[in-house]
C-alpha cells in the first residue's frame, strides 16, 4: 500500500508561519556576514564562570535531587526570587502560587494559547509584533487583530474598536523596548490601554524580556499595577543571564493556575530542574543588578555607535526609532523602497538584518514592506560602522 | 466590572485528565510512607560526578556557545550518537535529519498531537496505557480507542476492528516493559500488529523509555524494522541517565520533519542546549553500557525481592505479571476487591501504589477497577519486604 503521510497532518499546524528569522539565521551565520539580524544576546557578556560555579555547587550539595523529576510548577527558591524581584524593583506583590516556571517564555505563550484559545477566538496583538508570539498563537487558529504601534505605544482608537467589536480573549503587548520596533509605551498610553481593557473581560499579556535593559529615562508603570486582575506578566532569564537554559516564567490569576499546570504537565511534565537550580544558585551567589548594569552599559554604547553610523551613512529620509533600552533599532525606509529588496541586495554585500514583513500580523504584510529591524548587540564597533556603511550604500543605490 | 476569567478557558483543556499520579505523589512523599507509587528512577544510581565533569568540560571548552540560543532540531553531536546507538544496538539505519531532540519524550507526544490530530480524529492506545500519553493527546480532543493488553501484547482482534472501523491516525505502544503493566510484546504479536497497520494509513508510535533496562530474555524486534515507513520511534535519557535534564528524542518520517520543527519552534524555540551538551559530553566520556548494566542489575534484584515478598504476603489469588525489565510490576486483584479502596486502606498503613483506574482510557475506567501498579526501583530491600507485607494484610482484610 502507498502511504500518504501528508494527509495525516493537522489543520492547526498548516496555519503556523515558519520563522523567517530562523531561515535568515542560516544565511547570516556565514562567517563573513555582518549580521544585525539575530535576536540573540551578546554571548561575550555571559557569566560563564559564575554558571559553572553554580552548577558545581548544585551538584555537590543536592545532585541527586537536582537531577530527579521535579514539580510542574517550578522550583520554590526560584519562584521566591522572582516574587521578591517584582516587590523590590516594581513594588508588586505577587503571590508565589501565581508564578509558574516555563521552558523559556516561548512556552508560556504556547500554554496560554492552549489554555485559552478555541478556534476563531479573537486576540489582539501589536502590529508589527513578536514573531514567536504570532507563531505560538497561530497554532490554536485564533482570529488575529493587529493593533498598530505609534511611537508612544498602541494605537488607542484601533484598540478600542477591536476590544469593542472582536472581544479578544488576549491582548498581547511588549511594552518595554518592544520587539521589533524598540518603542516603549508611555505612561499615558498604558493608562489609556488599562482603562479600556478594565471595561472588558479580556486579559492583557505584558511580555517583558528586555524590561531590565533600560539605557535612559525612568522605568514605566507595570500593567499589573494598572490592571491587576487582568494582567498576565511574562519574564525570562534569556536576555539578562543566558538563553540556552530556557528558563522563563508567567504570572497568572488564580483561575488560570490549575489549567496552566495541567497543560504544562501534558507538554513537558516540568521545566529542566537542574537548570532552574543553576539559575537560583547563580542568583543567590551573585549580584544580578551588577551583571545587568554591565549589559546595559555595553548595549547602550553599541546603540550609540549604530545611531552615529546611521547618521553618517543612511540617506536622511530614512526614519529611525531611537530605543530607550533593549536590543533593537527600527528603521522606516522612504516610500518606494522595499526592505525585502534591500535585504536581498544587502546579503550580496555581506550584511544581514530582518525586514519588517515577518513581524506583520498574517494578512497584513503590506503594512511592513518598508520597515526593518537592526540588532545592535552582537556585533563590535568596527562591524557596526562597516555594516551600516554598506547598508547605506545599498539604500542609496535603490532610491 | 466583574471579570469572569473561567469563561475564557478553552474547551480543549477541559478534556485533559489531571495526573492522579502527581496527586498521589503529594501524599506519598510524606517521609514515613513506603511508596511503590512513583514513576521515578532510583536517584542513588544517578551518575552525579560524571554529570558534573561533563558540565565543567562543556562550559570550559565552549561555554558561550553552550549557553546561547541553539537550533530547533537539536545538537548534532547528540543526534549522531542516537543514530549510532540505533545502528549498534538494533541494526537500524536512521538518518540524522529524521531525529529531533525534544524536551523529554513528553514533549514529543505533545508535538505529535499538535501536528497530527484534528478534533475528533481517532487514535488507538494501549488500555491500560501511559497516563502522560493519554494526557498529551487529550489536549487535542481526539476520539480515543483503547486496545486491551494481553500478556503477549496488544489484543489483535480489537486492534483489527479499531483500524478498520475508526481509521486511527496514531497507534500508541510501549512494547517493551510497558507502563503500567510491565508486559513486553512478543515477536508474533509485533508481526501481527505490523501486518495489520501496513495495510492502513496509520502511524505506529513505539515509545521506548525502558527498552534498555532488560533483565532476562532477548531484545525483541523494533517496529521500525517491521514497519519502517509508518513507525515513529521515541526515546529518552530519563531512565538511563537522569530525568531532570528533560532530554528525549523522536524519529519521524521525512514528511513530518518540517511540521514537527515548526511546532517545536512555536512551543519552546529549542530544547535546553546546555543540557543537550552535557548529555553528549557524558556519552563521549563514559560507557553508557556499563552504567546501564549497573541499573539493570540493581533493578532486577529489587524486582526479585518484590516478587519474593509478594509470594510470601499476598493472597494466592492475586495475579502478578512478572516483567522482563523496566520498573513496574502489575497486579490484578481477585474479583470484588477494588484497588482504589485498597489504596485508601494502604495509605492508612503508610504504603502507596497506583491503582489501575488512572491508566484506563477515559470512559473505560471500569476495566481497571481491580488492577494496580507497583514500582520496585526506588525503595530498598527492607522497605519492599515491609511494604508488601502491609499491602498483603490490607488485601486479606478486604477479601
Amino acid at each position: 500500500m502507498k502511504h500518504d503521510l501528508k494527509q495525516l497532518i493537522s489543520d492547526r499546524i498548516k496555519h503556523v508561519p515558519e520563522s523567517f528569522i530562523r531561515k535568515i539565521l542560516k544565511v547570516s551565520i556565514q562567517e563573513d556576514i555582518i549580521s544585525f539580524a539575530g535576536g540573540h544576546p551578546n554571548a561575550d557578556l555571559f557569566p560563564v564562570k559564575e554558571i559553572a560555579a553554580a552548577s558545581n555547587k548544585v551538584l555537590q550539595e543536592s545532585g541527586r535531587q537536582a537531577l530527579q523529576y521535579a514539580s510542574t510548577e517550578g522550583d520554590r527558591r526560584l519562584r521566591e526570587w522572582i516574587a521578591k524581584r517584582y516587590q523590590d524593583k516594581q513594588g508588586l506583590n505577587i503571590p508565589l502560587n501565581n508564578i509558574l516556571i516555563t521552558s523559556g517564555s516561548q512556552q508560556a505563550l504556547d500554554l496560554l494559547g492552549k489554555v485559552l484559545l478555541n478556534e476563531d477566538d479573537a486576540i489582539a496583538i501589536e502590529n508589527p509584533g513578536y514573531l514567536g508570539a504570532i507563531q505560538a498563537f497561530s497554532v490554536y487558529q485564533p482570529s488575529m487583530h493587529g493593533i498598530p504601534l505609534n511611537q508612544d505605544g498602541m494605537d488607542i482608537d484601533t484598540l478600542a474598536t477591536v476590544l469593542n467589536e472582536q472581544k479578544p480573549k488576549l491582548v498581547y503587548t511588549v511594552p518595554n523596548f518592544q520587539n521589533p520596533t524598540g518603542i516603549t509605551y508611555s505612561e499615558e498610553n498604558r493608562k489609556a490601554i488599562a482603562a479600556l481593557i478594565s471595561k472588558t473581560n479580556s486579559l492583557l499579556i505584558q511580555d517583558d524580556p528586555y524590561g531590565e535593559l533600560r539605557f535612559t529615562g525612568e522605568a514605566k508603570t507595570s500593567f499589573y499595577q494598572l490592571l491587576p486582575e487582568q494582567t498576565l506578566l511574562m519574564g525570562s532569564f534569556s536576555k539578562i543571564i543566558v538563553p540556552s537554559l530556557r528558563i522563563g516564567w508567567i504570572v497568572v490569576p488564580d483561575e488560570l493556575i490549575k489549567p496552566m499546570v495541567i497543560a504544562k504537565q501534558a507538554a513537558d511534565l516540568h521545566t529542566n530542574y537542574f537548570s532552574q537550580q543553576i539559575i537560583a544558585q547563580y542568583l543567590a551567589d551573585n549580584s544580578l543588578d551588577k551583571h545587568i548594569e554591565k549589559i546595559r552599559r555595553f548595549y547602550a554604547r553599541q546603540k550609540d555607535d549604530m545611531l552615529e553610523a546611521i547618521k553618517k551613512y543612511f540617506p536622511a529620509d530614512v526614519e529611525v526609532i531611537k530605543p530607550e533600552g533593549g536590543m533593537f533599532l527600527w528603521a522606516i525606509l522612504p516610500d518606494g523602497i522595499s526592505s525585502m529588496a534591500l535585504f536581498n541586495e544587502a546579503i550580496k554585500q555581506k550584511v544581514a538584518f530582518v525586514p519588517g514583513e515577518p513581524f506583520a500580523i498574517p494578512g497584513d504584510e503590506k503594512s511592513q514592506t518598508s520597515t526593518m529591524r537592526l540588532s545592535f548587540v552582537t556585533v563590535n564597533q568596527a562591524e557596526i560602522e562597516a555594516g551600516i556603511k554598506r547598508l547605506g550604500m545599498c539604500m542609496k543605490k535603490m532610491s
